[in-house]
């Protein structure tokens, strides 16, 4: 493990108007660079994260989650920005199915993010302006290269766990690609091995209302003082229908108008659907980064594990030890359950260790983000298991 | 029927600039307004319209085809913009299941669309500029009162059948709530007789990526010199989407890259679906105003015929004499099959004639437009049947 230009203490990033100040910053310098897919070194680069519970003498019990598009480091912990909740505060914390009085939770900033991580809105050292678009295309195999990088830092040889959805679940398929002598087990959910040509489409128009904003200036809003709000605010609506579904939608809002029974005739919120969605747009901006959202899917959209591998998928996992637990919703149209069983097949043609569960609810993609009772069962005995084959019986 | 005011030969619009000079236009002066569910009456109004085939002697073989939110009356003619093909040629013409040496077919305009009938980028008579956002919303119901006026003034008292898909459909169900008397069958395809929640929401997030164009003005973009094309493009791109299917994206376009096995590591179009959404956005603003998007999409969204008849659709077809041949489509998830079920459980509900199909296609909302053998076979038996009902045996 290097040693050279780590920091590990919090402090204030390259930007420091907007990072938060409330997370672990480690700092990579120039005898460190993050060799990227793309070909690119970059360097000097930072990774801003946050750790939860206690790491035990011998190492073992580090649990790495990865986060989704639009989530960030505060997991488990009030987000600097909207004072709301950790995003998995269900899930991740004393007593809870990932529980921190037993783990040791240590979550991310994705490289490319917007909360301290480096990213199109750092501090680009050549012209001492924000990258905006001259920072390097990433992918998720990048992510994970730098999350690598942060386990090495904090002196982990072998995860006990990598959990995470969506794209956080693309984040746990590489890590058990990569190094699948690190990780124990993995818990990829809602996820897919690759983007299907319609999430690649919903994700491209998103992008397009961003860069159809004329504040987006070409990705120099931060230097020329713009701010693509409305483009982003368009991305995130349409964004956000693909994470719930027609049944939650239906249950939620149906037809419902909003403080009366009758249309307007107008162009206002009149369904409640619309408030809603006009409120998560606008909530949005409020914390996240375009150029940040269209690295973010663009690093989605060019995921595909078997590509490597002659397209068979098997073959991205031959011969791991690594225990997968994966799971899927029923009503998520995003990552649909065909795609975890794509999973799931390939992991059982290579006859790797993997429990899978298919989750009956009408919550959409987000559930499992949600307060799904099964979810958390599924969670707490995979880990209970892995846990005590990992001789993780007592707490630390 | 009304004689005064009527002019019913091709000629300048008041859009004379935009207004197609090969449609039939016919303009209803102060003394028939259009009243509208707003409770506003629109007026002068006029309808673009276009007709195939002949209408014989007793006025018994019309047909009207009501056309989608991006439709309009050339049906079976080249479009006088995009010089193509008319947008339902494989259904309607000389020898097609709607056939014109059969069949006079009428297909107008909808009022508030931008062909030639009067909608948000007509005159307004009281400003002497375009209406913009004070054109009246509109309704589908007020669609088809526009359609009865024009029906009435071709001297035609009852339609031998009405047919469209989509907010086509919608209209084809309100003929035969509205005017059950004038239409001898009805079929139509790929509808529901409301928006569901997710629906209003894919439109709202159309709607919201016109207005963040600065060039939309607050709708006055005609009267100032601009035009919110990217905007347009944008709700067009993602409405797209939804036009499809996941089997038929991944049929047509899979994870394909552009030119080149390999991602370019940028924001260039990379993918193939990504090039192919590009140009349905940019191709689509050549041919239609923002204004009307907005107008057309709300018109859907309000759409909900049970509504007013205590919510059960069963009584807006009390005592229906018309037929009806309902068709829906195994991947349209924008009007799933369930829907379709909705209105022949109404319809059996109240003892009506109902024929229904739902056909197999993997090619989503829009394989009502497309080539389906098995629809046309539908079309072409239910007239056959109906045309034999009505007396209709010889060719006119």
């Amino acid at each position: 493990m290097a040693e050279a230009n780590l920091i590990s203490t919090p402090q204030a990033t390259p930007r420091e108007a907007d990072a938060p100040r409330d997370s672990l910053v480690v700092r990579f310098g120039a005898d460190q660079p993050l060799r990227l897919d793309s070909g690119v070194e970059l360097s000097p680069f930072q990774i801003a994260y946050k750790t939860y519970g206690q790491l035990n003498a011998d190492r073992s019990n580090a649990v790495l989650i990865c986060h989704a598009l639009t989530g960030d480091q505060h997991v488990a912990s009030v987000h600097p920005v909207t004072k709301k909740n950790g995003w998995w505060e269900t899930m991740v914390g004393p007593g809870k199915p990932i529980d921190t009085e037993r783990y040791f939770v240590i979550c991310s900033n994705v490289v490319s993010g917007c909360m301290g991580s480096s990213g199109p809105s750092s501090i680009n050292p050549k012209t001492g302006k924000p990258y905006g678009l001259d920072f390097p295309v990433i992918t998720i195999r990048d992510m994970v290269r730098a999350q690598a990088m942060l386990i090495d830092h904090l002196g982990i040889e072998m995860l006990f766990a990598v959990a995470g959805g969506s794209m956080g679940g693309m984040q746990v398929l590489q890590w058990a690609q990569s190094y699948p002598e690190r990780v124990f087990c993995v818990l990829p959910l809602a996820c897919a091995t690759r983007h299907s040509a319609q999430n690649i489409a919903f994700h491209e128009v998103g992008r397009q209302a961003v860069m159809a904003d004329p504040e987006w200036r070409g990705g120099r809003y931060l230097t020329e003082g713009t701010n693509p709000r409305r483009g982003l605010a368009v991305a995130r609506m349409g964004a956000h229908i693909t994470y719930m579904s027609d049944a939650a939608l239906h249950r939620k809002f149906g037809r419902k108008f909003q403080d009366r029974n009758n249309p307007t005739f107008s162009f206002d919120a009149d369904f409640e659907v619309e408030s809603y969605l006009r409120y998560q747009g606008s909530s949005f901006v409020e914390r996240f980064d375009a150029n940040s959202y269209l690295y973010l899917t663009r690093a989605m959209d060019y995921f595909d594990l078997a590509a490597e591998h002659g397209g068979v998928l098997a073959n991205a996992f031959r011969n791991t030890q690594t225990r997968f637990c994966v799971v899927s919703f029923t009503s998520d149209w995003l990552f649909p359950t065909s795609e975890s069983r794509e999973i799931v097949h390939a992991l059982n043609a290579t006859s790797a260790r993997v429990s899978f569960a298919e989750i009956v609810t009408d919550k959409g993609h987000d559930a499992f983000l949600l307060d799904e009772p099964e979810l958390f069962a599924i969670v707490r005995g995979f880990l209970d298991g892995a846990a005590k084959a990992r001789g993780l019986g007592i707490k630390e």
